[in-house]
């Protein structure tokens, strides 16, 4: 397991939350979602203007998987804006810096895979920020609201609501549903994170499955109506949804077949 | 001066930027303004849910006040949500941790603060979330993209816009404007930072003056029709603004008798 350093006082992760973050699952050194996580973290460090090269971000996460313990595991990779004095205004000489952290990898009982995840609306709302949707940035405090309500509540998952009140995502995880032959996921281009595993379902697993992808923006009460409704992340895989505020759901089956799909990435 | 020790990478500021930050002004050991940045930091406590004490926020900035350097100096105090483990969700056992830095003062040039900044309009937008609108929080990706803006176009500060295009604030100083008889800044309740020196002219100097107060939203083309314009935070003091775009002014009447009373608080 590598030990990330401590990080000096000064870093604009820090200060300001300037960076981004992949995080990895991790089977015996072999991450299959790997040039996904790759592609976005750059994507992100061109969006924030951070002066971090395609190859770097290559080597960086290539080296995280590369060094990570044998088994299960989850790897966090961080890039900062680096060390730099006061101010809001990027330092011209700072130099990225590079924090990789390690965890076995943890998931939810397998129970609930299965008969899927009671989840509630949270109320704190995503707001609209082009500048910064879809890029896992560091600047989290919504996420970290909602998931101190999904606590208090005790649910398994929060559904977050944009400005307008419509469904874009849950707190950690991507949000799914099908409807009829329409697999639906909100576009993400005004907030929200743009997952891996989504990007994966739909430029890989969907052009060869019968349903067509829906991304309009929809009223929460659409949900009522999905014939499923799921989550998903790079790290848990698929999770079915069956209880969403009043409203639930009891016959997982895309899910239940993403899952084994999912599964086979990692060579189970 | 104090050294803050490095940060653990584990620590909820940096992989969220969970947590708050107060910048003060400090002259040998006297900081004028302690009480109002101690009650901005109790209130970011508060709305961040970190279990942080009044008494707790009192003594941290006491003491970092009266630990720092004789002579003018800027001293800054951050409490994050701590160490924990991976996920969103606030770990129940997190310890805020206090990190504390220190500076020389170090102001612009004195005869801007007589002619006045020459400014520009950010494109980077505030987004509307009413949640972290007003405390001093570490998620400030917007302030660090428009300050980009501001060193790329050579400009002295940049006016930040709401989602609808509505002046808000500049990258690090509120923003001011005299209408006649009339002090205008605008309300923050849906985004920007309440600053410590805003709070100090409205609740302290503006009832003892002929000026009332103003805070509707106004829209970007009034500012032309201001008869001062201004910028204010509690380090830098008060400076005249002399032009914003194609938009010019010249006579900064009410700004320099501020400069004026804001230097009495300090002693000069």
């Amino acid at each position: 397991m590598q030990l990330a350093a401590a990080i000096p006082p000064d870093d604009r992760g820090l200060q300001y939350g300037e960076g981004l973050f992949e995080t990895l699952r991790v089977q015996d050194h072999h991450a299959p979602l790997l040039a996904r996580h790759q592609a976005r973290m750059l994507a992100g460090c061109i969006r924030l203007g951070l002066p971090v090269s395609e190859a770097e971000v290559r080597a960086r996460l290539d080296a995280a998987v590369a060094a990570s313990e044998p088994g299960a595991r989850v790897v966090k990779v961080m890039v900062t804006g680096g060390s730099a004095g006061r101010g809001y205004a990027p330092a011209r000489r700072a130099r990225p810096r590079w924090v990789v952290q390690e965890f076995p990898l943890t998931l939810r009982p397998p129970a609930l895979y299965r008969s899927g995840l009671v989840t509630g609306l949270c109320c704190q709302r995503l707001a609209r920020q082009p500048a910064l949707a879809g890029i896992k940035h560091l600047n989290r405090l919504e996420q970290v609201a909602a998931a101190r309500e999904v606590l208090e509540h005790g649910w398994d998952e929060g559904l977050m609501l944009d400005s307008l009140g419509r469904p874009v995502e849950w707190t950690s995880m991507n949000l799914f549903a099908r409807f009829g032959d329409r697999l639906w996921t909100p576009a993400l281009a005004h907030q929200g994170v743009s997952g891996v595993l989504r990007s994966w379902l739909l430029e890989h697993w969907l052009p060869g499955s019968p349903l067509t992808a829906d991304h309009r923006p929809r009223p929460l009460a659409d949900l009522r109506h999905a014939d499923e409704l799921f989550a998903g992340n790079s790290v848990a895989g698929f999770l079915p949804v069956r209880k969403l505020a009043v409203w639930r759901w009891d016959k997982p089956e895309l899910v239940l077949s993403l899952q084994h799909t999912f599964s086979g990435l990692f060579g189970h």
